[in-house]
């Protein structure tokens, strides 16, 4: 799956690439990758997909068929033979896999020969893109779901192959599993299923489904309770299973409502569990449920344990993509920007630094600052910055003398090797996890949060203007 | 990019398919795949994946990875060694792909031994749902934009490698090209590409690179006329650099516009390419477009000739998932059937034959209507049906006796081997185009479009009647 050629790219990247190898091979880029706004009208967005990009990216080369492919459609022969050799020899300066980031600030930076940072763009953008999107998803509906448990169900409505990024991307979200099983293999996330109302209707009897389920699905054995009817088939039948499954020293795990008032079930479910006895069988809930319908079962009080979650998760509904883009931001070592007649969307030139204001007590302040590169000072004890910028309302500042400044992007990339360790998913939710714990709540809300400040440098704010200057008719 | 092994799929169709290897191995089990909506409050629904389904099906094989895998997570040696062994031995009965299909009525079914139906389940409902939804998407797209030329540009915005699916259903919903080169290589689509901004950027002079790229991409040569100001400085040097093709012999082929009034630009656009002599210079419009603002930018008269199609194509915005299912209807020859609280959910029992009713001009009259295949009599001629029932208002029926009936659904795979022979996407495309020909306007409406009618045949509506009235409480 992870399969990924050269190829899998826009034609004009390699149309660029060709008058780039005719004109300037030898020249250097540095590209920043950004977003301009949090998914979901969100107040915060969980970076996913690094670990990936970096593996796709060390390994990214063109196929002999690929090369016969472009030969036919009208590539020269020297540039061909540029492609047949083609590996990434750049750096990439990244935020870590799992950090809160937020818009219009570098995520990731990539420099190195044009042609090279050109050629990556298109996968770094399809891969990052996404599994941002989807954690960042996964992520509020685990907000709603509290400390209940989370299962990942979505793979048949995902978008094809792209569901084996979603259920990563879930995980690092604060999903507990995935029924993914490819997944779960590949990226070591517990799996996790039930069983389908099929099995259900290909025994005459529901009973005997049960039975025969408990026998060879012994451990986290779930019924679905709902084929025929919920209150007067599934549950007696499930709670006779349940006994029975007692009387030889076993357990059921649970029951799953999949249809019908969530709420009204769960709780005539949990009193019929209890009356007998069952107290210990957990009650999972799905059917299209998201962070809003999760939410409002909560404050209902639906004594639901376990929450599976399917379509809204693995397409980041009703988003369907982050707005992730890929600007130029120096070329051969002077500042570049993309100009606009929205002043929102110009970009930000030079190579960057994103410090994370740091409070008192530790937490985010609420303020990230973009500075050049070139202000660090050397051994990474960069001079701090006093005061930053908001990016378009000149007269908008903030004094940032009382606050510790955490660098935010870091080397990862090295003339096209990882310069850092591998992390598992599981490492990476967990750093999602302890970096969202300091995030002040106000952030989290669904409805108007907080806006977390982006602001720029004094340096950076002038290398801008300057350059805006310059190109203004 | 196809590399999709057997365990690409739910955990759960793995638990019961062990399940039914330790009680009943031998069980058969019929499989109806359909959708309950037509996507984006649409009439009608273009069926895509199909190809990919026979391929990905006919050489599922679990891997020695994969086993191992599933050994360590409590699956049973002699379950395992039933899946190391693993293949599809079912056979298929489809729509053609590319036809256009309705709501809750069968695309596809699938029947075999119920272990093997039940794990190709995922896979299936993965890549059709998928295609399905964006080829629908297209067409709507294609239908806003009329004869006029569509470039698929969304792949750093698509679901990770589900873009290369995006790009295959995208042409078979009438987009003319695409900018992912794999897609483009596998599915022998057109490719198609631009420039960047950051190739103008990497230049101090906008006139400078466009004359580089004219140098180096002299056929199908784009300019992006945005970067710094559209009517002020990217047309100007655009005519520029055309004329001094014109000089050798060469043709510019057109401007990008990315930003801004894409209607006002547009009109200024043309009448400076027209005041210069540049009549055959095409205009390429891009940025956020979909159906609704290429119908919009239609009506203005906007002088597009080109529209690039990006986040809201490959994504299937704002529905992002088609509702496919996939629901028992037949288990060892008997009829069976998924009930539900809600009648319109129920699902239909047996194996089942869908006809098109076909008006006297040979247009598609509005309405199919699903039978038992029972209902067939042998050698392929079968009996009229003479009534359709309305599936869920038993007071509704058609009287069906002046259309000649079109079976819809074929056998495309006997013994887990394909019987149709391969068909190109262009093929796919042709056949969809001449489809949609058939299906009258009212149906392709936006607002509130017509409803297609999906009715049962007398026979199919007693025996699901029957189903019912047995499992009522």
């Amino acid at each position: 799956m992870l399969d990924i050629s050269a190829i899998y790219t826009d034609l004009y990247q390699l149309t660029m690439a060709q008058v780039y190898f005719k004109t300037k091979p030898k020249s250097t880029a540095v590209f920043d990758y950004y977003f301009r706004n949090n998914p979901f009208n969100g107040g915060y967005t969980i970076f996913a997909g690094l670990e990936n990009i970096l593996d796709i990216i060390e390994n990214l080369r063109f196929t002999d068929t690929d090369i016969d492919y472009l030969k036919s459609h009208g590539f020269e022969a020297d540039f061909l033979e540029y492609l047949r050799n083609f590996r990434f020899y750049g750096s990439i300066c990244s935020a870590a896999e799992g950090d809160i980031v937020f818009p219009n600030r570098p995520v990731l930076q990539v420099e190195g020969c044009i042609m090279e940072v050109q050629i990556v763009e298109t996968v770094l953008l399809n891969i990052l893109n996404f599994q941002t999107l989807i954690a960042t998803k996964a992520n509020r509906i685990r907000h709603s779901a509290g400390d209940k448990v989370l299962l990942d169900m979505g793979l048949r409505r995902a978008h094809a192959t792209g569901g084996y990024y979603a259920s990563r991307a879930a995980a690092i979200g604060g999903f507990d599993s995935t029924s993914n099983v490819k997944a779960a293999e590949d990226f070591n996330i517990p799996s996790s299923g039930t069983m389908a109302h099929s099995f259900i209707q290909s025994y005459v009897d529901e009973l005997e489904a049960f039975r025969d389920f408990a026998e060879f699905r012994p451990n986290n054995c779930v019924f679905l309770v709902d084929t025929y009817n919920t209150l007067k088939s599934g549950m007696p039948n499930a709670i006779t299973v349940a006994k029975e499954m007692e009387s030889r020293g076993r357990r059921l795990f649970g029951v799953r409502l999949d249809s019908g008032d969530l709420a009204y079930l769960a709780k005539r479910t949990r009193k019929m569990l209890d009356d007998n006895g069952l107290e210990y069988v957990k009650i999972v809930a799905s059917n299209q449920l998201d962070e809003y319908v999760i939410k409002s079962l909560n404050e209902q009080n639906a004594p639901i344990d376990i929450f599976g979650v399917g379509t809204n998760l693995v397409t980041g509904k009703p988003d369907a993509a982050l707005d992730g883009v890929y600007k130029l931001s120096e070329y051969n070592g002077e500042p570049r920007l993309k100009l606009s007649e929205n002043i929102i969307k110009v970009s930000l030139p030079s190579k960057k630094q994103v410090y994370r204001m740091i409070d008192q007590n530790g937490m985010f302040y609420g303020a990230d600052v973009i500075g050049l590169v070139s202000e660090a000072v050397p051994a990474g004890r960069q001079e701090k910055i006093t005061q930053m910028f908001h990016p378009f309302d000149a007269n908008k500042n903030l004094n940032l003398q009382n606050f510790e400044h955490e660098p935010l992007l870091s080397e990862v990339m090295t003339n096209g090797k990882r310069t850092i360790e591998k992390r598992t998913v599981a490492e990476i939710a967990e750093y999602a996890k302890a970096r969202l714990a300091l995030l002040p709540e106000e952030y989290k809300r669904f409805q108007n949060p907080h806006i977390y400040k982006i602001g720029l440098s004094a340096k950076l704010k002038n290398e801008r203007d300057r350059l805006i200057a310059e190109h203004t008719f």
